[in-house]
């Protein structure tokens, strides 16, 4: 496709560039195609020429293609690259009126961390090194279990920062907290073991995931301390959040650590570790796993850390199960890339990551403080799991339908969770709100808490 | 670890340079230790430390210090480095006799391409470009199929090299064949179809794979025309190696093609064109997948092309099999990480890949050529399949045993594969040897090709 363009000749185009690039680039692309100078079928050069062409960053030209797409001016296929649409310009003035007026959308739930901090250079400067230092072999086929140089620097990192107490040789790289647990999960059906207890209220993917894979589930009732372990029996594995409940955001209470301990004698506990880098009030919980380094396997990533899209994690695991997953890894996917591993090997080595993780959790920091400030506004709520991580579970008040809440605020453009979406078979839980204050991009913080408050006070809060 | 060291003193070591760095580097470290100046149970510097300080690449250290922790002299330990072992001196010196009169190893197994040949500057340039111009919402969660720019990227180079007639939205992106195969098989499984097909010869992990995700196999019979379709009956789905039968290394014939398409309305087809890109002496063999989009899956892969270690491999995809296919993925491990998959669309974009392919095909054929013409001298042995791919196969007289040869030729440093190896349950094969020609480093070719010689003569060939 881009091969097409390379001999053609750019567009020419008038780019106002006090508007911002993306913006002064679609501004220009709409009057040239309302104006009849990019007639219907025109096909536009390639988003990378045409970058190159107008010296702007690629992404700026597929976003600014995309928009177009969206309100109808363009059409883009696969074979045929990005033309002007047939018949555009009618409806096209209806969609360009109703974008002028079209609110901002806030995305405030939970799915990932800003991503608009991630190291970008350094990660290009660790595949670099990478690059240079790499011996041949290692980009033949590799251990399943990751590049031993990344499992030598993952058990002293995760020892050091959250009190995980393994040897590289117990490591297993993989691609986040849903490989982890599809591998368990494959693992335990495999040996026979096909009850799973999961927190109820827990991330609803999670369930979908082991029951995917063959075990089938046991909700155990979550409060505010966390699960009710006393309730745990008959399973023969137990998946816990233990530093930060998902979507309470309490760490489990010291008690049912205790009581989780002696019963992972008799069950293999999985400790989902997602954003154990993310604390601010005083030490981080450390990782149940320090304590009991044969019984539990510990899951951490990069989803939260750096990026969901890095496809990095890991896991601590106890020595009699690694010979299955090394056999389900040979037999699956076989090894995470192995560039990847080395540059985040290289970022751990030179403490790019821990002034990465400082840098980021001070943003995150001060954010969950001006959320706490702003709700004061709304007495109505009350938040829980502010200690932690990059959201905050607002609970509402007795009667309020989070759903209902969720979907007005929605109207308003701004876009959170709920806990009631978490919720499993058996429970009753609180009504809530789960608000992914660590998810706008770092300019746009402000506007969103002020759109959240807003819609709150809106929606009778 | 690595912090560790960062304020200690390194090592003070005089390096021979004429003697190449890794040697320079082992041989000063074998005489401090065997001085005495590193006393047993001396902690040594970190391979990044003593990399910088000695101004060598860290690759260079590891692989040093990997082989003194082989010959005794270190030991090596997750959460205490690398350390002088206990009691060296006497057994060293043992070891270090032995080492001076070893044998140099050649491998000639048909695992890789070669990938020394891998375009590193080529690779962090486009992590670079990446990281400047990827929009930061594609960090987050992506598409389970892989990046709509690479699929789109694909979808145009698939079609152009090999003839493959796919859209962008029917590409999915995932690590290596062996990751399309577990996915198809769990796919099979899921819709009640078992019974697969497989070429007897086939990889011998492809049948450990197929099983592993509860599927049955059933052997069709290989000849020099390659998999005897007239013989494939009562399966739900066959995979195959049209371009290039691994291990016979032949195209399957004319009308076999033919047959096998008009019987892919009665079953799924898997395409595996894992060398599709390497052929010397005519056009390449089209993909099947061309003939018949809606029938046949097209595997292929960046494992020969590139390397490996990038677990980077693509299907084409008939409609009604995607959702599940997605379904599959998101309960899985999601995605392949997307900067990997823009950097590739970065290289086929720019044609990058096609100049690393237009040298590496030159390469090879250059070898293939010198292997040939060695081969002259060994009468008794047949070449098969050597128009395409990086390795070729080399029919043995009525007799000999392929596994007894291979023995005698590892005895003498040289490792080969065998067809025997790959023998299915029903079959009786050819004796023969699948020689990996593409996988030497560039300057170990000559001396790996003499070695290869001499040891055949050597076994009576």
């Amino acid at each position: 496709m881009v091969e097409r363009w390379t001999r053609s000749t750019s567009l020419h185009l008038e780019l106002d560039r006090s508007a911002g690039r993306r913006r002064a680039l679609e501004q220009a692309l709409r009057a040239a195609i309302s104006s009849g100078q990019l007639a219907a079928g025109t096909a536009l050069p390639s988003s990378r020429l045409l970058a190159a062409d107008i010296g702007v960053g690629r992404g700026t030209v597929v976003e600014a293609y995309a928009q177009l797409v969206a309100e109808g001016y363009l059409v883009s296929h696969p074979r045929a690259g990005t033309r002007v649409a047939a018949a555009v310009r009618a409806s096209a003035d209806v969609v360009a009126a109703k974008e002028k007026t079209r609110e901002p959308e806030f995305d405030l739930r939970p799915w990932s961390s800003d991503v608009s901090a991630f190291p970008r250079a350094a990660w290009a400067s660790a595949v670099r090194q990478v690059m240079r230092d790499l011996p041949d072999r290692d980009l033949r086929y590799g251990d399943p279990r990751g590049h031993e140089l990344l499992r030598q620097e993952l058990a002293g990192y995760l020892g050091r920062v959250r009190g995980v107490r393994v040897g590289a040789d117990q490591v297993m790289v993989c691609s986040g907290f849903s490989h982890a647990l599809a591998l368990l999960s494959q693992y335990l059906r495999r040996s026979g073991r096909r009850r799973l207890a999961l927190e109820d209220p827990c991330l609803a993917a999670n369930r979908e995931t082991a029951v995917f894979h063959g075990l089938s589930t046991v909700d155990v009732p979550v409060d505010r301390g966390g699960m009710d372990v006393s309730r745990l029996r008959d399973v023969d594995a137990v998946l816990v959040t233990p530093a930060h409940q998902f979507p309470y955001g309490v760490p489990l209470a010291a008690p049912r650590r205790t009581e989780l301990l002696a019963v992972a004698e008799r069950m293999l506990v999985i400790e989902d570790d997602y954003d154990g880098e993310f604390r601010y009030d005083r030490q981080p919980v450390g990782a149940l796993q320090g304590l009991a380094p044969d019984r539990v396997v510990y899951v951490g990533t990069t989803s939260k850390s750096l990026a969901p899209a890095m496809r990095l994690a890991w896991m601590a695991v106890p020595a009699p199960l690694m010979p299955e997953l090394v056999r389900i890894r040979e037999l699956t996917d076989r090894h995470c890339p192995v560039i990847d591993q080395l540059a985040l090997a290289h970022l751990i080595g030179t403490g790019s990551l821990d002034r990465h993780l400082r840098r980021v959790r001070g943003r995150y920091r001060a954010r969950r403080d001006a959320l706490m400030s702003a709700l004061t506004a709304v007495p109505s709520v009350r938040a829980l799991g502010v200690a932690a991580g990059y959201y905050a579970t607002l609970l509402l008040p007795p009667g309020v339908s989070d759903t209902d809440v969720s979907r007005r605020l929605a109207e308003r453009g701004v876009h959170v969770d709920t806990l009631s979406r978490h919720r499993g078979s058996a429970s009753t839980i609180d009504s809530g709100l789960v608000v992914g204050y660590g998810t706008p991009p770092q300019h746009q913080f402000a506007a969103a808490l002020e759109a959240f408050i807003a819609a709150l006070h809106a929606s009778g809060l």
